[in-house]
This record gives structure tokens, C-alpha cells and sequence, in this order.
């Protein structure tokens, strides 16, 4: 149904609001996605929104008008309201004009098809949620199955994280698991952990990854753990020309995964 | 001169407070940065703080000692001042303890030295500071000379572009030119343009690239502007296996350099 809703204290538009912190996402299952390229994503991954949020009065782009139909005929509710409400809703001055309401969708670790994907990407305590969308957009672009998240992650449903994402939280499974039932886990079938470590002298191109691989990816300011890197199969370095010894969370973790898609692609 | 400040309103923290934004940046050709990590790169390249702000009644750590050191030795001023204002002059609530203001250190195109490094970044209207600072951090990890701002870039000098380039804002050449005039001075003399487009078959690792390269990085939202593709020597595109056509610019960039530095290992 349609509704319009004009006023900041509307009950529904401060539920909305709070979907903006993580105790309420995590109460209510929910999170917020913004922009029709996102929401497109979501659509065409299967996934419809609880509740669509567009700008009162506007003529509804084709796409828009698509994802609209969705949410009603599966019994969602459609709010028409001003663009300062959805730039309130956005955190954002410029906000995007459509924003989309969707369940969370963590997967327990035990429920994931390893064989699914050649490429998994491993999170540890990543906490720039910046960082942690891009990597799921990566992840999406290299074809990679999903991204499990380590010990105390940043929340991948972050209106954040979710717009570096563009749209792969809804293509990339993810999943949020302690360390210790990771590693059982990953050692009940196939798999190669890999980690990246300033503590190796291999060289990230001169080893041959075997499929499924995972590639663990450490926190931004500390990397991995010294048991976390004792843990893994093999430990590669990227080259580091000048005088800085690490890349970028999210930039290390792509630059692996490209070398991995790469080595495939050569079979 | 060490000083000791107290006060919020005191002059001179509202003077350094007020580099948070670019027009008092421009005018004092000044800038912030922020950190004993970046600091110290900072002095290893040869950069001097004009004024160093750290926390009072606080045990220096060697390295920052080291860095005061050099500060007072090039007449500069050190103030010590309070956590609460340092958080204010950093925006962060979580700050650093020290903060060095270092003159801002942009070179004239027609003063590059093409032929001192193999990969030359240039990024088109770029808009994220994370992703430009991100970016100068690759430069710095694959060996670039530096990076080439093209149109209305955000500025390198900003608090963020500066904490996400790790220090690299010291290490890499920063130029802001023209389209024009980069294409004139391109033009003067060798140098590969390479773009990555959608609209082209070219696989980035089918090409071979050659030095000095100029990596060309569209805007975040629009990508690279049809002329400027046609600008370009080469096109290339990097496989794309998920629903997304794009990757984060920094990651593309940096995917990018490494392919172009890895070609060179090969050699």
C-alpha cells in the first residue's frame, strides 16, 4: 500500500531512522539500501523490499516503478515522503531518491556450499565498514562466493557499508562466525586458507592457489593475529616498492583475489 | 618554542582548526596530519612540521621525540594541549596523539620528471578523499611517481585523504593540472595512456604496458568521460564476474598498478 507520511515524528519514519544503528538492525532483522542501482541489484538478486521509501510527488523512474510493484505484491508497504525525510533516513545532504527496506540475511556458517565458489574472502576484525563494502563489491566482481566475518567485525547491514557495497550485499553470502568454528569449519572438506603477512618471503604471484581458496584479510591498522597467520596453509606477500610495508584493507584483499581469478582463468 | 594551550578559543587552535577546511588550506598553504605512523614517513621523506601538536603532560614516544626535535631545529613551534582538543582538530573522537601542519607541497606539471618512475597515476574528478588517499597508497606500494589530479578533484590535502594515504601524501608528487594542458604536457614527450572502460574488449592482462605508464582513474559515479576514453592509448577492462560492471576506483586503480608492476617483474 501506498501512505504518505510527512513528519519527522511519524512512528514509522523514527523506526526507520533507528534501522541506522546496529542494535535495531539487529532487533528487527532490517537494514536500509539506498540509490535504484542497489535496489535494481536486489531485485534482480530475488530480493524484494520489506518497505520502500520514495520522494512524495515525483515521477518514478521505470526501474523505480519495477521495485515498487515487488514490494507490493509481496505485501510491503510504499512511503511517499519529502527529501529532507530520506536525507535524514540517507545521513546523507544529497541523499539518493529511493530508499528500500530489507530483511538481513546472515547465513550460518554451516549452510554454506563451499563448492559454490572458487574464491571465499575472510574477514578479521575488519572495522571500517567503508573497507568492508568494497570488498564485497570485489568479491562480487571476481566471483566469489561470499565473505565470512572474523571475531568483531564492523556490521556488513551498515547503511555504510552497504552503499560501498553497490548492491553485493545482496549477491554475496554473507556469513559471521568466531574464529575457532570457522577453522573446524574449514578443515571438514576442501579448502586453502591464505593470509597475507609481512612474515614470508613468498611472493604473492609465484604461488598456485588451489580452489576453494580463502582468502583471510586481517584487521585494518593491526593484520592478522600471529595464531591466525599460523593457521593458514600458505602466507604470501604482495610486492611494496616504496616505503609504506602494507596496502589498504580493502585494496590487499582485491589484489589477491584478482591473482587468484587470474591463475584460474590461465587452467 | 614549545607552548603549552588550554583554551578552545585560544588563536592559534582556531587557526589550526580552521585547516579542516580546503579555502584556509589554500590560503595558508598548509595542511594536517595526523599520527606518529604518518609523522615519522613524513621525516623520512625529508618533511619537517612548521608546528607540531601533541598531548600534554605525556611521555613522548622516541620517534615523536625525534620529531619535535626536527620541528624546534627548523624553528617550528610545538603546543601541547589537551585530548579533547586534539580530538576536535583531528574530528575524530578517537584521535591520534600528535599532529604535525606541514606546508602543502603540490608540483607544477611542467616540473615532473616522467621518466623517474614507471607508473604515473592520474585520477578524473575524484570525489571520495578515502579513495584518494587510498589511491596515493597504492602509488607509494607499486612504485609510482605520484598522482595527477585532473578537474575537480577532492583535495589531497584534506584530514581524511591524508590519514587513508598512510603517508604516501609525503612520499608521492601531487600535481593538479587541466585536462588540456595534461594532454599537451603528455604529449611532449614518451608516456602509455591507459584507461579502463567498459567499452572495449581488452583484457588488462593481455595487454603489455609500456613505461612510463599513466593509469587513468574515472570519477566514482560516472567513470571516465567519453573524450577522454578516446584520449586514451589503450583501453583495457578487468573481468567482471559477478552482477556489478565496476569496481571501487581504488581498488580498479590499484588492481591496475599492480598489473602494470607485476608486467615489469616479469621483464
Amino acid at each position: 500500500m501506498r501512505h504518505q507520511i510527512t513528519g519527522f515524528s511519524n512512528p514509522t519514519i523514527k523506526r526507520l531512522k533507528s534501522l541506522r544503528e546496529k542494535k535495531h538492525r539487529k532487533r528487527e532483522g532490517l537494514f536500509l539500501a539506498e540509490g535504484l542501482r542497489i535496489l535494481t541489484e536486489a531485485l534482480d538478486s530475488g530480493k524484494t523490499p520489506r518497505m520502500l521509501v520514495v520522494v512524495e510527488d515525483s515521477e518514478l523512474h521505470p526501474l523505480a516503478r519495477k521495485i515498487e510493484a515487488a514490494t507490493v505484491a509481496a505485501g510491503g508497504d510504499v512511503i511517499e515522503t519529502s527529501e529532507a525525510i530520506i536525507a535524514k533516513l540517507s545521513g546523507k545532504s544529497n541523499p539518493q531518491s529511493i530508499i528500500g527496506i530489507y530483511q538481513d540475511h546472515p547465513v550460518p556458517l554451516e549452510e554454506l556450499d563451499r563448492s559454490s565458489a572458487n574464491i571465499w574472502l575472510v574477514a578479521q576484525s575488519l572495522r571500517d565498514p567503508g573497507n568492508l563494502g568494497t570488498i564485497l563489491r570485489t568479491g562480487d566482481a571476481v566471483g566469489a562466493g561470499g565473505l565470512i566475518l572474523i571475531d568483531d567485525c564492523v556490521d556488513p547491514f551498515s547503511v555504510e557499508a552497504v552503499r560501498a557495497s553497490m548492491g553485493a550485499i545482496f549477491t554475496q553470502k554473507i556469513v559471521q562466525a568466531k574464529w575457532p568454528d570457522f577453522q573446524s569449519w574449514l578443515r571438514s572438506g576442501p579448502g586453502e586458507l591464505v593470509g597475507t603477512s609481512l612474515n614470508t618471503e613468498n611472493d604473492y604471484q609465484s604461488v598456485r592457489y588451489t580452489a576453494p581458496t580463502f582468502l583471510l584479510i586481517g584487521n585494518e591498522a593491526q593484520g592478522l593475529p600471529e595464531d591466525y597467520e599460523a593457521a593458514c596453509d600458505t602466507l604470501v606477500k604482495m610486492p611494496m616498492m616504496g616505503k609504506a610495508d602494507s596496502l589498504n584493507a580493502a585494496v590487499a584483499a582485491s589484489v589477491m583475489a584478482y591473482e587468484v581469478l587470474n591463475q584460474s582463468r590461465k587452467r
